[in-house]
């Protein structure tokens, strides 16, 4: 059925929201990981053998960069699903 | 003829969402294969008889960037003439 | 019970201005504060010696990156709970 | 006299499209000439014989990255004056 | 006394531009007053028998950076008083 003008505002907000959430949250890890991923390359070439030490100290910085835009996956599924 | 209310409410949402959309999406990739060209012309002046192999490995890390901004595209287009 | 419609232009006021306010807010200190880090892995890996004495230059550094965090945090909480 | 409410929704629009557009349109292309200049002082610093050569290759780097600038400027006066 | 509507459209618009204008032109400056401290820095470590004149300079392209904030600055003033 046509949905009331009440529910749709809160439709509108939600919709706005949800994209504004995960859209700005998923910016600023992606960018941070890729600082990393930066960094990494330059460190490799200077120690080539700690590549495999480099790899594993690089995934775990790039999951820290990561937990921000874990908040804002889980503040859009609220906001899209469960409030 | 004059399009009804609802109509043009369907419209601007359609257009602010397209121009966000592609606005924002194409600002990334561009970017970013702003800073593969930067790293790869330090690279070649460090490396100059790499400059072929190099060229093709700068294409292959810019065509990765702008992945987003063909997803920006997709939904751009799909905004504007297929929903 | 229900709010006034005016009542409710206010809070839809409040709640935008404090999200903008502490998210955006919150962006510039914290990429500033990882510029100061940044900094300070390469500075702490050229003169090791010095580790203790960097960091606390790095926190002092970081808390001056901070301060704008902490005006855009009073505001949100001006806005949300005392105007 | 006194516009429409109709007109005044267009000027709404041209008013902010025309704001948006060479607000941000302006921002890319001088954080890209300042990336050219920023480069171009390292480069003179370390062949300062080539001034005069590196002068007109940034001025001609720094007329790409105002192209955009041009698109910009030339969608706002448009916007604003043409549609 | 209440104010009218179409005055209250009017302070909303005075509001939200001042907002924006201030808010947007007060990034740019600083970010860019930053990158000019960052690379003064890193010139007095390698010469720091000019630390004096490197100051000046300093301040000078410091205040190159500001001019677009006092730009900011005088619109923001111009919207929120005199216009």
């Amino acid at each position: 059925s046509t949905p009331k003008f009440t529910e749709s505002l809160v439709w509108l907000g939600r919709f706005l929201g949800a994209g504004i959430c995960i859209g700005a949250g998923a910016l600023g890890p992606a960018i941070g990981a890729g600082h990393v991923g930066d960094g990494t390359m330059e460190a490799m070439a200077r120690q080539p053998e700690l590549v495999g030490t480099m790899t594993i100290r690089m995934l775990l910085a790039q999951a820290v960069c990561g937990t921000t835009g874990l908040y804002s996956l889980l503040i859009t599924l609220l906001i899209l699903f469960a409030i």
